[in-house]
């Protein structure tokens, strides 16, 4: 806003929200009038769950997952299989591998890619930990789900690189067709993967 | 998330934040997560500032505004010009024309329009604080700023009524082009009224 009409704390509040991913600063403006007009229903409770979130949430130091215990809930779950450890870039990752609910595994969170370019090196990534968790032992299966790009598939030459002597597994995501994907929106390097990889019917 | 993989304290900020406009479920799950890696840059200002808006925020006794004071920063600016009164549905309106920054006069928050079928009756809206704020005298003209919707002229039409007795003029917003609109994407309505209120050139 040019002139300052609602109060130091609103205007505030408007800029911060501004720069939460999704929201700009028209939909702030909206979303912090909505929060106004609901203040028992919707605003009191989010701040409330906003304060308790930031005090208890912790990065955990085995696997690099966000969780309000360290270790997280997912190392520290006894249901889960030792053997496999799924590697992904980003925590967002892990989530999205959570809800597909297809593998009942450890994690572990590199929290980037290599990119020489932007001068992110091994030392910058969460790869020595996982060497270390590969080293002591129990794991026959690291999954390798790091995003097909040029930055992912670096890394993942580069982690098969450091764990080679380790006598584990690695594996990579197959490649294909999304589910429910049409071909005519495929590029061709996915649907050259898909049909190299064809299965029978 | 299906199964619980983050703490209840962080799945329970994302399913408020999936609550605020312009987020949802998918869009609250990547807000959480760069709040969470943006903690001392985003996260906690943010939850200060949601905290300090939250303690802070009052409705304006005088026009319905929102804000830290009450009465409010715009009722309280020896600036502005008592005798005319912008009446709107909603502080996001009152915010709106601040943004156009065309008048510097008062304001007058509704709360909303009549709408007998949802069972918004006059009592349901601040009209009454309205006419007193008229009767009190010193206002010269009210000028209509409510939507052009069936709803919003009903209101228009109700307000005018109530004051007809105290001697002010009411006015309303023009209808007309958009500034920057393009013709053959209006409705008959509004060109019609544009070309009734035809200007000068
Ligand atoms: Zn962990
Ligand atoms: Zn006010």
């Amino acid at each position: 806003m040019s002139k300052s009409i609602a109060g130091p704390e609103i205007e505030r509040l408007i800029q911060l929200l501004a720069r939460v991913p999704g929201l700009g600063p028209r939909s702030a403006r909206r979303a912090a009038l909505h929060l106004i007009k609901k203040k028992e229903q919707l605003f009191a409770p989010l701040s409330a769950a906003m304060a308790e979130a930031l005090d208890r949430v912790r990065v955990c130091s085995t696997c690099g997952n966000v969780d309000t215990s360290d270790p997280c809930t997912i190392c520290t779950d006894p249901r889960r299989e030792d053997g496999t450890i799924i590697v992904v870039e980003d925590v967002a990752d892990l989530w999205a591998l959570e809800r597909a609910a297809a593998m009942n595994a450890r994690y572990h969170v590199l929290g980037g890619t290599l990119s020489p370019l932007d001068g992110v090196g091994p030392d910058d990534l969460n790869i020595k930990g996982l060497v270390e968790r590969v080293a002591a032992g129990g794991v026959s299966e690291l999954i390798l789900a790091v995003n097909a790009t040029v930055e992912g598939q670096t890394t993942a030459h580069y982690i098969t690189d450091q764990v080679s002597d380790l006598g584990i597994k690695v594996t990579r995501l197959a490649h294909g067709v999304p589910v429910g994907g049409e071909l005519d929106y495929l590029d061709e390097g996915t649907l050259s993967a898909a049909l190299k990889s064809r299965t029978t019917f």
